[in-house]
């Protein structure tokens, strides 16, 4: 059973619920809750389980660099400002011990150089190692940036490079924090999320959730060279790298064409950004080939269309 | 390794870290981070595994209440009031839909019962069965209730009765949220802490936080039927259980002499309220069992003193 078909599961359950207070609820990359002081406390929760998202063997400070920076690529997601967060480790019985006090110190170390220290947590011995991390970051006035806000006209834009995340990148990526948080001040974002299932899955998660419809150019995709290294000299390969392989944890996000021009033009803090497509009225999802045919893009690829 | 250990290590690494606004931080039931409008949000996460917290077999709608009621019982344990959940969910390759599915209702209801609305969280495979629930909520005026606070002369104060919840109770618990706010409003409760450990190890845990000593009445403990169906007729051994089993979730907390008498007298929200011990001001812990004899409580028991 898909981890959407879930969500979408309890979205339904949540449906006559009624909470004034909810400003983002499930579905999205973290949800918002207006506190009575006026406080909107962003929160996130992510695991990473061993043999799903970390081979055995890898080391401990990887898995704890891992664990943080994903859910504070969440609240990156959301352009909010990282407050704290707290971690369960659960481990196999007899785990080393210093194992898990190196565990422990990543953990602590990610989370203060990701400017959201670790305040509590939780560790228990269980089937497997798995590590839970939970983010409470703090909207910024210019967000919460939710999926759901692309408008038809609007350029799809994306920080950095994709694909090829596997050989390594996935472990030690930079949630892009303080890049949202500028790109919220300096423009006006219309709806971001961080690519962790792959390019096509996350942008159709945008349009889904924004009712409408994408064009992607492919030719215009930003390829890592790591996509180009497992795809020898194909570029076609490469391009599905790019496109499906996910855990990039760059911003994907939708803007008026004026504002992703000046964006284009300047990066954000250093990291390139490029125009990869456009939104339309109409929810249909297309990507247009290198080669100038047209397809439609679907949640790992894409499909002929029929004529 | 023991949790304890873990938690005193991460402890020593946030010893450099200037944290202004942590008003409570590692090695509480909760953490307390104040926001900048003001609000003061009570943080905890806490997970349950299978094979350590629950047996494999047991139905879903167990293990969500359970994952849910051990996250607020800690909301509970500083006072505070619940506003919202968020879970994770880890289960092994190949789970049953259905279960998937009975496993999200569950964690919705329980959400909901305990007025503390699942708003976010996240599935994936992994080991084995996993399921971490962070809970949010707000610190009251008169919170929150830390385990540091405790003062010589108190009276030891615990809700409910204790001791083998091995037997059922500790998949079904109520966390005494609404208990907890209540003595709050009413007495001025000086340390608290929710029993999941074990009464012996938890006291002695409010004990060290707080730099005074212990003397516990055993006579006095409120031992449940359910140590006593597990003891058969040995009276000693339904004691142990009710020092030592853990997973009760009743509210353990000291208090002025004066306040306990009206605790003990009223009860609360019809949950009665016993005195069982005094705090002094010298850090030794003691125990005098039901023969008048003087031991030192051990976490997890106690000790023949030498004389």
């Amino acid at each position: 059973m898909a981890e959407r078909e879930l969500i979408e599961f309890i979205r339904a359950l949540r449906a006559g619920q009624d909470l004034p207070w909810l400003e983002v609820g499930i579905g999205d990359d973290a949800a918002v809750a207006r506190l009575p002081g006026g406080d909107r406390a962003v929160l996130t929760t992510d695991m990473v389980a061993e043999g799903t998202h970390f081979e055995p063997g890898t080391p401990p400070e990887a898995v704890g660099w891992k664990a943080v920076a994903r859910s504070v690529s969440d609240l990156a997601a959301m352009a909010a400002r990282p407050r704290c967060v707290l971690a369960a480790v659960c481990m196999k019985p007899g785990t080393d011990a210093e194992f898990a006090r190196r565990l422990c110190r990543a953990l602590w170390d990610a989370s203060v150089k990701l400017s959201a220290p670790l305040v509590g947590g939780d560790i228990s011995s269980g089937p497997g190692l798995v590590v839970t991390v939970t983010a409470l970051g703090l909207a910024g006035s210019s967000g919460p940036i939710t999926r759901s806000g692309a408008q038809a006209g609007d350029a799809i834009c994306v920080t950095g490079a994709l694909g090829g995340s596997m050989r390594g990148r996935h472990l030690t990526f930079p949630p892009r924090v303080a890049e949202a948080v500028e790109l919220a001040e300096r423009c006006h974002v219309h709806a971001m999320i961080d690519i962790s299932d792959g390019l096509s899955t996350d942008l159709l998660h945008i349009a889904q959730e924004s009712k409408v419809g994408v064009a992607l150019d492919a030719a215009r995709i930003p390829v890592h060279e790591d996509a180009r290294a497992l795809a020898g000299g194909d570029a076609e390969k490469a391009l599905e790298h790019a496109l499906n392989d996910g855990e990039d944890y760059e911003l994907l996000f939708c803007l008026s064409k004026k504002d992703a021009e000046v964006a284009v033009q300047s990066g954000v803090l250093g990291v390139p950004v490029t125009l990869i497509g456009e939104v339309g009225a109409s929810p249909t999802y297309n990507i247009i080939l290198p080669d100038g045919t047209r397809h439609a893009l679907r949640s790992g690829g894409w499909e002929h269309l029929k004529t």
